[in-house]
């Protein structure tokens, strides 16, 4: 018999499965539109059916356990909690309802979780006991590692560093404060970036020939390479505010690493060079020089499944 | 045998021993004048000789351990490392040296640290897995912990959170930055503020008579239990600001409970009324109503001895 665990990303809009063997090989995955099932029920059904198709798929698989990552998934009760881009309304006894279908071991946590048990388990932080992964996307998703294990806290949700502030009074984020990390430290902060010093500066850039509605970090990355000013004083900007959000999260836990993931963080030295440059700056003296700035090891495409995944291997090798 | 264990907590000017039994009741207590003794070779005879001469008072004591609070303590190294307010400069193996007087289990970490581990063996917070304990006093110190754990992070110095930033480019700290949460919610922070408000405000207050060498935040705390609208302010505007750094702190490790220790958190309601309110104002909605604000159960005067004694007592009773 093969082990094999099933790793599953929910999403606002796809739901992305696969089975992942202990060295991290994906031996299959399958895919369902996540907003095709308004009712949890048969969101359950359909989900269960595609994990024992891929099941089937090979002879002599074992099912060791399912491990997800979801919107407000928590891990002390496996649930799905008052998230708001999904149908499911209230509190989703999920991991409940799934076992009812398949009777192993269910484990759920966010994606930026299971982004750093991922990093963990199969990526660049193997065989580190503290460390941070900053999921630089539409927001800013963070997953702590602490003594090798996801810092959950009382409630099941700590890691949020995307919300904790940076500039008091700043932009307003989407939680209902003001000036949180992930107003300026992810693809949407960048773009706000732009749209201010473009409204600030008198200097030219290829960026005043896009439409506000059509500007993505890709593109500004994009312009930044090619070396135009105002792009790179928003990467810049944006990478200060980023080693800030690093510094504070220094003198809590000091981390010997922090790894970047995500659409920004694909902007590589552009991003990384200034980051690095800043948190030197940034950080309480008796921190400095001791923590890594790095790129994350897992491949973008699969992180979520090897992530999801890896919360159940997490347990089963230990 | 009756089992004790000595706590010692080392300050700039004194060094406070005592034995203490698995209850919390302080058996001995002696004192040294840390300044006697520049050569750390003096000073180790002198604490072993001084926990010693308290294991002789009583008969048929075990000691089990010494656990030992002291500036720059390193838990994983046994080490004090470039402590500005002593006299030992460089890096002293304090574990290995005291090892070498009397054999026995030596573990060590910084005060506030100690602090958060006589919470939790010894005060109000028992059975807590994850709390903080902040220690408002000429700075703030913190004790971090999560899953039980005290949080040491990769460096063993983690869990500064007075070094978080809570004003960019604020008040000048001691570290080398600027507006870090100490710089505010301190004793001395407290005193700054009162001297801004009457730099900047027309009000008469009672604080104008006293000479600022002499402004201290028991006088302020006085100046508001008695009306003064100057103190009051300056009051409110601590409070916002710790409470700035208490919902940072909460969106990193979400903790049951943060307690207040020291000094200031000496002012009361007056203090914990506004922290409160602030913290709910502040804080990301998902935590809000999770984390309680509350006064150390510990009394102030054995807090450190106890704390540091707790080190050992933390590991044998598990």
């Amino acid at each position: 018999m093969k082990e094999v665990v099933a790793g599953v990303d929910i999403g606002g809009t796809n739901t992305v499965s696969g089975l992942v063997d202990r060295s991290g090989n994906i031996i299959a995955t399958e895919k369902l539109i996540t907003t095709d099932y308004p009712e949890i029920n048969d969101f359950i059904s359909a989900l269960s059916a595609s994990i024992n198709r891929m099941l089937s798929k090979e002879k002599g698989l074992q099912l060791l356990g399912i491990g997800i990552g979801a919107p407000n998934g928590n891990y002390y009760r496996g649930t799905i909690e008052l998230a708001a881009n999904l149908a499911w309304q209230g509190i989703i006894p999920f991991a409940d309802l799934l076992r009812e279908k398949i009777d192993v071991p269910v484990l759920m946590t966010n994606d930026a979780n299971a982004a750093a048990m991922g990093e963990m388990i199969f990526g660049a932080a193997k065989g580190m006991k503290d460390f941070i992964v900053l999921t630089l996307g539409t927001g800013l998703g963070s997953g702590i590692v602490i003594n090798g294990e996801i810092v959950y806290g009382s409630t099941g949700f700590a890691g949020e560093l995307g919300h904790s502030v940076v500039v008091p009074d700043g932009r307003q984020c989407g939680c209902g404060q003001r000036g949180c990390l992930e107003t300026y430290a992810s693809a949407t902060g960048l773009v706000k970036t732009v749209l201010f010093l473009l409204s600030d500066r008198r200097e030219d850039s290829i960026l005043r020939g896009i439409a506000p509605s059509e500007l993505t970090s890709k593109k500004i990355a994009e312009a930044a390479a090619s070396k135009d000013s105002l792009a790179l004083e928003a990467m810049d900007f944006t990478a200060e505010k980023l080693a800030a959000g690093i510094a504070d999260a220094v003198v809590f836990s000091s981390p010997e690493a922090v790894f970047l993931f995500g659409g920004l963080a694909r902007a590589g030295e552009m991003l990384f060079d200034p980051v690095r440059k800043y948190v030197d700056l940034k950080i309480m003296p008796i921190f400095r020089g001791t923590v890594k700035i790095l790129l994350s090891g897992i491949p973008e495409n699969n992180a979520a499944v090897l992530g999801s995944a890896a919360l159940i291997w997490n347990k089963t090798s230990l």
